[in-house]
């Protein structure tokens, strides 16, 4: 009895949704091994592509949004699919043609699709969050496959048609790209999957990661999460580490915010909430003072530059700034890698990477409930489910308000410029512990943060 | 007794659908006078679009399809409408913010919309068609306003996402031009209406008008219509009087064709069928000719330049012809107004104006009893109500084959071009009765046509 005991103890601790991870550390989604799934993802999708590669370009239809074409893949192969080594298994492919308008529109080419997705084995992101999924990452660093439930790839579908009006009327947004809906059907199981863009790039290292909601409410990381080698914090995170916010130049902030804002609205008009802004912080002025200690780690804290396939799928290309992206790089010393250029309060050159994910939960298909029940045990106000416009009205406040600040313009400045310049330096030879102060009189001359560090 | 069956007689002769005409002359629509109608629905248009203007521009949201607002006006006028003297009524306004999107996309400012439809009287079109619908004209020549039925209003707010994918992915459309959805509410009536592009300048002389479907069955315009002073003939008339077709220069016909079959594909997705062409011709041979008669009716017969407020509306800005409208325009002696220049097989110059209409009749909703009825009096292929694929392939195929031919290229011609110029004198010299067979052996020098008129 004990040793049974102890035994599902220890089973329900590996299990995460359908994700399972047994005592050899295979790890099996829906009882199917993560590693076969792969594999025939790689063939299904390496079918579904190419067969659609051929077939002349034409506009995309209504109806295109409803379309499921479906390939059957016998292990000993057929005229139209190779022979493999797994379990037979049926391919799906939902809106192909609407899909491919979405890659067009992000300039992602169906060869360089295919040879991110299918040329090399994916690399399986250990840690699936709370939702159980299986995430996998294209080798060069492009493309995610998150495993999604019926529930939300139904959503999807749905959303299609409205997602087509955003991506035509706003290239630019901070929601998720998706550029592939499909499902894995072999033994009676069906496994949802959807391919998105990479937010957080790999080569970059993250010295922090916040998934925020704009909610105080249980919005802190675990304990065990912290104690995670790369943990994600949560809002009452944020404020603690950063209680003066992000501070962005005014141009790059109006454009943030603009974004946010229009993308709050669509999300609202689908009636989506519960979704957050993962937000990646590389620091700059920490890597570059690590390098200056060890050259040799040089390559793993310094920005590497990488070439990015899908357009607008950067942070810095997401937001509608006026200010031309390859001159924000070219004065940001082009270590930005699509990233927006930011400081934190203590005067840190940091690179913001973010996007806004997990939409896929509709309103009304099952938040209802929770809402009811939550609205039981605490105030309304404060617990992440909610009403969708007043979701969208509480995020995009807490990012106008706390996450990111306005840096002032040099036009608003209450001193000269030379004159700030002269009073840094002067805080600083005073030994004056200066940061704060100074970044706040005169964030624009740079000369405390440089000399301060 | 025989009294009675003679009155009913003539109510019966003067009713169509819901339009009336009683001895006096007076048109009513459901019983509602309309002049009184035009008044109101004026009032009602300038108070949605004057509401509409100085709200800030927005992208469109999937949800916006589904918006129905509704404005009251009481005959002593309220705080936003004005008194008026007429009976109370409501004003709807559907989808206010894509219709919106929908003028912009085509040019229409506000103000110019306003001008057009409400500052001077609409002009009662007199011959209201097989539905018994009311059309105004605006006074610019620009919109028509036609009364649709409620299940002609509810597809077109179903069809909205689509269409929107069409103008968007196509600006260049023979589809029609959907400016706004309204509806007149007064007494428990409602009368709804659409605002469309005018296919057929009121200035450009008709010299004949078709309405066309590709089927052949009860195609022919009754002895009734024919009698009317500009009646609107059908496929077989069209073939009696235009054996050899329509001939269109190689790039024409192609752009022409093409953007048919693009219309009949968007059609064909929302199961639409039982369309028509609506297809005016202007023989500038024979206006010329006429002109050169009597130069006092110069100005009714030959086409008068006229200034369009929306793009994408004449017949030659939507097709997808690589020919640059106006250097085309220069060519053909700058009169063809939007209209496509072509020529007959006897030489005759025309100009095409044309458009594709009555698309509101979904498959679903009524046509498939009619088909099943027809189905058992007549042969499947040639009633005009059949399935939606192929129907579209039917009406493509028409207009490719039946209507309009292509004028060989240059390239292919099987004289050089002077030898042709020098046949053609020579069979005008001879006095042969040559118009047919020369443009046939050449319709590119143009002199025979110009020469034997």
């Amino acid at each position: 009895m004990e040793a049974s005991n102890i035994s599902r103890l220890v089973v329900r601790e590996q299990k995460l949704g359908h994700r399972r991870v047994d005592d050899e550390g295979q790890v099996t989604y829906k009882h199917k091994p993560t590693s076969e799934l792969m594999s025939a993802i790689q063939l299904g999708i390496g079918q579904s592509i190419g067969g659609l590669s051929p077939k002349p370009k034409r506009d995309v239809l209504y109806g295109d949004f409803d379309v499921v074409e479906s390939i059957f893949f016998p292990r000993e192969g057929s005229n139209s699919t190779p022979a493999h080594r797994y379990s037979d298994f049926r391919f799906k492919t939902y809106a192909p043609v609407a899909f491919r308008y979405f890659r067009d529109l992000f300039g992602i080419q169906p060869e360089d699709f295919l040879l991110s997705l299918c040329n090399e084995p994916l690399k399986e992101l250990s840690n699936p969050g709370a939702s159980g999924s299986i995430f996998y990452l294209s080798n060069d660093d492009e493309f995610i496959i998150k495993t999604v439930q019926r529930k939300e790839a139904d959503f999807l579908q749905k959303l299609l048609p409205g997602y087509y009006m955003n991506l035509n009327q706003n290239p630019r947004t901070l929601l998720p790209k998706f550029y592939g809906l499909y499902c894995y059907q072999c033994g009676g199981k069906n496994i949802r999957f959807i391919i998105m863009n990479n937010l957080l790039p790999s080569t970059v290292v993250m010295h922090s990661k916040f998934d925020l909601k704009g909610s105080t409410y249980k919005r802190k990381a675990s304990q065990q999460e912290v104690m995670k080698p790369h943990p994600t914090y949560k809002d009452l995170n944020f404020e603690e580490f950063y209680p003066d916010g992000l501070l962005l130049d005014a141009d790059t902030y109006s454009a943030l915010i603009k974004t946010i804002e229009r993308d709050c609205r669509v999300l609202q008009s689908f009636k989506i909430m519960d979704y957050s802004m993962l937000l990646g912080l590389h620091n700059s002025t920490i890597a570059n003072r690590s390098v200056n200690r060890t050259t040799d780690q040089y390559s793993k804290t310094v920005l590497q530059p990488v070439w990015r396939m899908a357009q607008f799928s950067t942070a810095l290309e997401a937001i509608q700034s006026n200010a031309d992206p390859m001159s924000v790089l070219l004065q940001e010393d082009q270590d930005l890698l699509g990233g927006i250029p930011a400081h934190s309060s203590n005067g840190d050159k940091l690179i913001l990477y973010m996007g806004i994910i997990d939409i896929l939960q509709s309103y009304r298909f099952s938040k209802k409930l929770e809402h009811a029940f939550k609205s039981m045990i605490a105030d309304g106000d404060t617990i992440s489910v909610h009403r969708p416009g007043f979701y969208a009205q509480r995020f995009q406040s807490f990012f106008a308000n706390k996450i990111f600040k306005k840096i002032p313009t040099r036009q608003s400045h209450s001193f000269p410029l030379i004159l700030n310049v002269i009073l840094c330096r002067a805080f600083l030879a005073a030994k004056y512990a200066c940061v704060r102060a100074c970044v706040r009189a005169c964030v624009w001359c740079g000369v405390c943060a440089r000399a301060c560090v």
